[in-house]
């Protein structure tokens, strides 16, 4: 919290503090006016602080193992940023202890049944019911409402925010997703390692991407492809979709996109094809739509740690507690 | 032509020899056992080596101003990589001076109709007849007889060797580009600044790519999109189709695929998904074919400038002189 | 400036507001809760507004033509971000009409003689005895009573952060820079071509970097060498210092660098040779000094847009309008 | 061996075959007109065919684990790119059955007390007095004639060709390297993440990288500091060595230079500092060198995985077997 401010406090821990989503959460919450970092955490790294590992956030906070009794003590909500199956024990341990969570795994994207056959047995299904998409420009009044809220999946929100305007009237839906190495996390593989990511593109998943139940959940059934790539940058998804909407023409297209988003705070239509470094470390989406042909063709533009994870998380948390929905991610 | 070879040699011009992709038709020219580049020619750096401005392509050759009939003394067949328009007047007077020709600019590889809508007024129409589409893996034979050879535009590469042995089956097209930075060629823009291109994504030519012509001329009519994106890589490009072919199984496909290539000695039919590392720098090109739910996905990969541009001219040059079709592409 | 601060607001020009520097002095200057940016200048662009070049820095502002009457109407200080020597002239402009200024060119960091052996005949040489070296890391008290305020080169920044604790200790020093490619402006050219920047590193200005000038002026004369070298990363910059600085131990070097720099709001010292990411799209300086047999090695990253342009500029504004160093740039 | 040659063929076993200099390796040897690659060994990953890890290379020899008595039946001579300390009882093995040896690693490269102070105990000292450093440049006739020869490090190799020409007359040198990110090997780290190395530059060992003993065994005793930087390229090292070299003017150094390297097939002394880009994949190496004030300045660049391990390795063999110095390395 800034120094002098007057403004009431909500404390906040974030768990899974050293990954890429949780860093950045970390960094979020620590240059929010109204919010107070005061739980981070970690498991190898533990002892340490946050600066050493990401020095360029900034962020003084030391990070501790994860106590689910002590964080309930120091903290009023949490931002979990585990791998899912993980995720969803914790999530549970703090909403026993009364705390409201932000979730950026998968464990409470969907229902149980779409879960269970994408990734697992689900840990914790019997909070299923409370847990709201945080897409706010799909549910904005529930995730107010909510106590549970999941971030959604980095490429479903490009994927979504590209079409949302279009719910409904989707035919046929090509959704090719390119994203950038951080979305891949922290770990260091032979996927990640510079010398086979930098002079390259490659499809990974081809046979179906879990973040694809997502875009159905959301956009209700249709004939859907969903191909994600890796392309070499470190932070961005462009997502571009190809889309089957019967007597859509590109001035109707247009105006229905502007007018979905005219007043969303951090999302822009834009006259052109966006660009992923335009968004970059930006909170923003930049949305184009055209028609060629037949074919209607929409693209967003993210910051895949911004938009898609970390700070879709901070304005879910900003809409749970009452905040103005950018306060912190300007 | 190598020290000490008995071959009988075929004397090379290459026209645009400053440019990325006639800078590397000079050295494949310069490195291949039975040609010898007895001509490069450049404008603004005429008198200067070939080497001085492509240290590593290690081609000693000095650079010329176009003269047709010095060409002619000196040259059996010439290699043109001019921009489109300037090389069809080029192209013109090495024809009527008897040069075989390689042109790789998209000035023969449209009918008259076709390219006017695309490009502008033909500068030599009266050629067309002659011309033949340079991608062996369709039309090897008559590439065999030709005089004058259209090398495909890189894209279209990618596209059409993704889909060919789906020719006639495919009712629907979705052909989304991914492209590396020297596609955009040598000229210095805002667009491929570095600090515009890297970090970046972003689809260009959105309401229509020129190449998308060509899929049509080879894939027959059909309902398809053809979009391009930049990525942030210097060589390379990922071709994924998402295809809609009518009870298409992917056993059937993958064997489609296999048989279509069995013979084809640079394209590599793989088990998944290509990268486009795996071909840099090499004439080969990597594909993979999956049915998802109803969707036929097919991917390519090439070296935009090898396979996508002079190492394609060279396999067609190859072809034309009756010379083993991978020489020199080793 | 922020909506309802009753801080008073000083009304803040930025002059070449579409350069790389300029444009984050432009951003810097919106997003700073004590400043108004009323005008923001443009040549070849003048009519458009900010964000449609730079939209990731979110900049609402219309670009205009420059006029220095309009500008001395509508703004108390100003931050100039032309080229050297169109500066000094708009420079000259501003403070006749009683403006505040920091220029972020060379021309006002030299004294004449330096200046214009390194440049050329110095166009405003009667504003030099006013002017101050805007690093204030070394000038902090005498930037707060300034009026023309220079913005140290990017590079000298570097250089001398990393070496001023050892100011008048230094017998010989090399000066190895390793500068992103975001230093070499926004014009297109070959070298900034990515298809030339990328996977490429390399020396320029090898037989004298003007930055050097600045380097012996504020260390004092000296046996110094200055190389600085292009990398492919778009912001940042590494300075390696070696340094022979006689009876020097380890110890004492860290304890002297810890020492001059702890009450540094922006530059920090590491026990570890620093990493440019870790500075990335900040303000800090990151420094790192060992000795190694009779040799004092010193390190410095900083982001070369941000300590090394516009963020040393704002910097150095706070400072002359009596606010908080830091504010606008946390 | 290529198809149809009657040149007598020499059969090479190549040690750790996928590691990225060995890789290289196989694909060079492979390649070459006169050797014929007849064993690849690999631990984890024996088993596969070489084409499948590194399908650019386009080698189809089958991995398999290494057992020195099969080895040695099959081949006449080894290249061994282990990791140093495994390296040295492999060496012993393949010496011990009568195949010549190059050998990448470190384990040859130095005599016993300077080994055993930079790395560990050695484990074949017996071998050392045979040993020969196998820099062309320096010891070609001794390679000529050895059994066993010790591929240099790859910055000693840059650092050593930038210099050779000065040896003995050195009285300080500064030895700065920039290192592509290969150098660091294949093993899947935090530092290789591509989320670490890109956008990045970092100096590293800076107390003392082992690659300098190298460099004070060829130049002889001398005050040098030698620093390694990880710089966001996969393949180039650029090395800037900053001199004191008494009575030495420019017009001599470049002389001297011209002369020391005129018959070297793989040096090329330029008029400017060079690219690393400009020997990407190619065994040259590009020297330049000036005086400024009383420094000499002088650079290398080479590329890491070619002229500093594989490529260089295979000009050692060539030497050894009495092949020409160039062949398969063109």
């Amino acid at each position: 919290m800034s120094e002098g401010s007057s403004v009431p406090s909500h404390r906040i821990a974030v768990l899974g503090a050293t990954g890429f989503g949780g860093a950045l959460c970390a960094r979020l919450v620590d240059g929010h006016p109204s919010l107070e970092l005061t739980v981070a955490t970690a498991r190898a790294e533990a002892g340490r602080r946050h600066d050493e590992l990401y020095p360029r956030y900034g962020v003084g906070q030391a990070l501790e193992q994860f106590d689910p009794d002590a964080t309930a003590e120091r903290a009023d909500a949490a931002l979990v940023a585990y791998p899912h199956k993980t995720a969803a024990a914790a999530v549970k341990q703090l909403r026993e202890r009364g705390l409201k969570v932000v979730d950026l795994s998968a464990d409470f994207r969907l229902d149980r049944a779409s879960y269970e056959r994408w990734y697992q047995p689900h840990q914790a299904p019997e909070l299923l019911p409370e847990a709201v998409y945080g897409l706010p420009e799909a549910h904005r009044d529930e995730i107010k409402g909510a106590s549970l809220v999941a971030g959604p999946g980095c490429n479903s929100t490009a994927a979504l925010l590209a079409t949302l305007p279009l719910r409904g009237r989707i035919d046929d839906g090509v959704f090719d997703i390119k994203a950038g190495v951080s979305g891949a996390g922290r770990e260091a593989t032979s996927e990640t390692h510079y010398s086979s990511a930098a002079e390259n593109v490659n499809a990974y998943k081809v046979e179906g991407h879990r973040h694809s139940a997502e875009v159905e959940q959301e956009l209700g059934p249709g004939r859907f492809s969903f191909v994600t790539h890796l392309v070499p940058l470190d932070q961005g998804i462009l997502a571009t979709c190809y889309l089957t909407v019967p007597e859509l023409e590109r001035d109707e297209a247009m105006a229905l996109y502007r007018d979905a988003y005219a007043a969303e705070p951090f999302v822009d239509v834009v006259d052109a094809a966006p660009h992923t470094r335009d968004v970059q470390d930006t909170n923003r989406c930049r949305v184009h739509v055209t028609v060629v042909g037949d074919r209607t063709i929409a693209f967003a533009a993210i910051d895949n740690l911004w938009k898609g994870a970390a700070g879709q998380a901070v304005q879910d948390l900003n809409l749970m507690l009452g905040l103005p929905e950018t306060e912190g991610l300007a």
